[in-house]
């Protein structure tokens, strides 16, 4: 049986039309508008010569994340997370695995005691912006580093991998890659997958609300993810030139 | 005594470079995207059939305005207010400027129980957000009513006069137009101004920290105001083209 | 055409009937109720032996406010703060007008390293209330910083000049001094005015929510509120005996 | 032994000097400041048509109280509670025990289904704010039911009993009546009696934080709590003349 | 009169079912369940090595407490305080009563410069959690104090008295032990009763709400909340073993 | 190279001690306490008959969870939640796993217009509390369904499948089934796996913080999560007898 073509009629290991533009926030130390089809997450990186109380006194540095969306970037107006005085539960768990994942390619004792905060905010949302903020965030980060070899306040870059992410997911019983939000409303598994410049996991994140998913959904799932990472990648290295592995 | 360069080495009367991108957010009802040299500004308008509770079953509307800034819209990063749960006294006075300020041009009755929210989210901070704020809310908010009209959900445009404001203020005994950040740093006297197109004032805020202000230094601000806001009001008609009165 | 007599019969240029009693909280450093017709405020200084961390070191001192108003101190309850967990837009924005204005009239590297926090807490609001604040508030902290003198722990009294407020209004098109609480909700525009002793401009704040205000307007609402400052300050003087300038 | 003078010189079974002074806050349908000593209170009522919702459509009524002290109430400032963000424990326990003492001498089913507010704003602190805060809320209660009959809103007064409450202590291994602040912090033994016009008890409150008390040690302090609350209720009844029991 | 027998068909003057389970959180250094009927609550002692900074540096501890009922402790579901934000106003209450008691019998010199906090969470609420948690949290205290003793950390117990806790009430006019939650629903009075082992008082809590009780069922109320006292801490030596008196 | 042995010395691809409780709430409508090696959670489901908004009046039911830790659950003691006023992100981040794994095998339609709130509370912590609510919360949800069909307010069991989870980790290069905490501090990757009766995947989580993972490591990881789920399922079969598939 012939799979039904996708609303945006790519086909179903094709990513959206990606573009990054550097130092869109000319202020911070590192920062990228990453756009993958409609939606756009601005990512800044600022670097602070402190570290977490618990981390103090180690000679080793940190990376935290923080994520927002602006009112209108979704199609109705959500409202924002300030006015009920706290980030959601979404909004947390975003944070988290976007700090996590990038700490996973740091070199946290290169870095020395700083802290390095991404910033990811969504100015459109059209699915995929938690991956999205991982992919772009590396980019941000990358960035902010050369600039503190070329400033000689690192004597290497801290890095050990180049790091992106992509979203995965099964509509109508097949799989397809890179969910804009239309496919995602409709997907009966959402699955973000994070992986290394060396072919490595750092996240996996597979959730199904509506139908539990086998063993063979979950291997193609893995197949597509790999084929996005692989070109987000590509569209890394354009940019930021790293003397590391990459897919 | 001839008066010292500005930093950025414009006339005491003259307004930083400006620019108006409209529908930077394209779901929204109405956006633009101004910039007034290196601050910039994203207003979005938000329609929804309802009003608050105070004013319904009265067959008026209502037009209310949110602020924020991206933490890193400014030279060092700003946190969240999220994260301390509440918006600051800082926000919450401005919101309520560029809301009073929008609602005294709009024919609330001819709006219908509806209510339009003005999103002012800033994505570059260089001085003079609050007024860019008003100057482009009210972009946004004309371009979401020009499109009830066409789209028949309003029998006539509820405007009644073009609407901008500018910043004012003394620097080492100068009065100035549009003070940038390292300006409005150093200066005495922190004036801002908004103004209908039939020269007519709605806000006055004009505020001395380390120095009293007289008579003829109010005199002065004021008339170097109201070149600012006929120049924004000029930029604001060759894209709305608002059958109203302007300065 | 002759203008409608005020509600409670005053001229359109008269104050309401003003009381100032000292040390109404006898244990404050300073404190005085302020009533203005029906409005009631009780204003008390605290002197604090240390500063804000942002002037610590400086040898400079600081001057803040707090505002609230008791439940009942209007027509049908207000509900506390503290119930929804946080101050109002409103009383945010008259604390920051009230520690403004005071502090533009005080010499704060000759407080030393003090903070003096004012207390502004309205027992009876009848229009008027942040204005008065402003002209209570100075005389609670010139009592406190008498008794400093007296005690020695200044040197001299760090006060530049007197410091009193007013509230100006347009009602049904005559401007008018001194609005009370009806009038207040029927004026087409709002200012309060904050001015020194000797005649310059501290706060000016005119706004418009109804109908927007000509140059001619404007100049009429400074008139009055010039008369209405030299009136309050006379009384500031009376209880005072300050060798500052004075309208 | 002869026992050690009081520091204001008070025999131990003496009140401090009463007052009560109606109608301090005019625009409230009962408000009274009650003076104890430096102790000062405003109690305020205010009655709305409307109940809880546990109680909705039961005909029956509520009373409650909410109880806040203005920062320099005492000895040094006592920051706002708003700026935590919630009321103490200290604040809610006072305000459960005032509206709790309140209803246990109010018919609610006369009342109807109407909610009565008592506000206790605490303007000066010496000890005993709790127990004069329910002497003077029976009063601003118990003028606004009268006002409630005299409007014929109620067709009798919702009244059983008189009520009224003081506190003991024992200071030095002495029983003592209407301990001020400085002898407060030394008791070793602090009660709270709160009880009805026909003599039984309403409220008893004892607690011993730094030495426990025999059985002996209660009876006096029941003794002079009795005799502190027929004066409280004498000084009641002169204001009110209610057709009720004192004792 | 006969009294009707008891919805448990227990004697007016008789607990209902004790037992304490030790360790039942073994990580703690103290911990005990205390089993009352249906009531159970989980009591922990949690040592650490600082004081709170209003007794830093006086050589002296301190000793606190928490409570928390878990959701399906109560019949119906009782939402977590989280949600809200803050603890009840009655959670607050009970968690400042029981640290109150229980430093009434601490001998905090003997302590040293360390805080003991008692978590007391009701796994199964029916009636009296309050004085169950009182007499449970002793009971982990002092065995979180032998321990030390044993461990050398302390010289001697730094324990004065036995202490236990008892709710009684009126129901339908016969004063009763021990309430369960049906009992204490339709009590006309409760009175919570905390005691030394040498016979004093360290707390008298008595509440009337419907109805004010008098002088002779105090008298009894008293007597019934002795007996139970008796028996609880008959309970808690034979685990404890303290040399201590008790009644 | 022979792998070490595990600290509490069980092979690679064993479980911890299980055991389920059941009942340990009876006011519940199903409840159990879970206990897996030192690893307890008391598991309570509460039936409501309604929904949340945005499932009003479409026939289908909803399933929800909490989650929270008792204070003294871990080794050294944890401050409340409350405290800080917010759950965690951490708990927030369980809440929503738990109560999407378990909506993923209930038939919510079959469920009608009622919430199952599955309140899982942590009584001691060992490593893989999550996991451990959610095989815990499943045996208290069937067992309320069970009951719901017994007493004829459900007609069938609105259930599809078992399901159960299980954490399983990297330790020095080893992958190893339910992780405890020792293990889990030092684990290079933390996954967590959640599976229904008939071997589909709910929920994949695998995180590497200090080392990414291969293709090889994720297939050993899977196989030892199916056998202890299989594991897991055997013993809730004994207690529920549910005619479902099951690993």
């Amino acid at each position: 049986m012939p799979t039904a073509p996708r609303v945006d009629l790519r086909a179903y290991d094709q990513l959206r039309p990606l573009r990054l533009e550097a130092d869109f926030q000319p202020t911070a130390e590192g920062s990228v508008l990453i756009q993958l089809g409609a939606t756009r997450v601005l990512c800044a990186a600022t670097l602070e010569e402190t570290v977490p109380g618990f981390l103090r006194g180690q000679g080793r540095g940190w990376v935290t994340a923080e994520y927002a969306m602006l009112p209108r970037a979704t199609l109705s107006r959500t409202p924002r997370e300030v006015v009920k005085g706290r980030p959601s539960g979404r909004t947390m768990e975003i944070q988290r695995l976007v700090g996590r994942a990038l700490r996973s390619v740091v070199d946290l004792a290169a870095l020395g005691e700083r802290t390095l905060t991404l910033d990811c905010d969504v100015l459109q949302a059209d699915g995929g912006t938690r991956t999205a903020s991982i992919t772009g965030a590396f980019v941000a980060m990358a960035m902010a580093m050369q600039r503190l070899v070329a400033a000689r306040t690192l004597s290497r870059l801290p890095l050990r991998n180049y790091l992106a992410a992509v979203s995965v997911g099964i509509i109508a019983g097949q799989p397809a890659l890179d969910l804009n939000y239309t496919e995602d409303s409709h997907a009966a598994v959402d699955m973000n997958l994070a992986m290394t410049g060396d072919g490595r996991y750092v996240e996996v994140q597979a959730t199904a609300e509506s139908e539990p998913f086998s063993d063979a959904e979950a291997a193609e799932m893995n197949r597509l993810g790999r084929l996005g990472i692989a070109q987000l990648m590509a569209a890394q290295h354009e940019m930021l030139q790293l003397p590391l592995p990459r897919l």
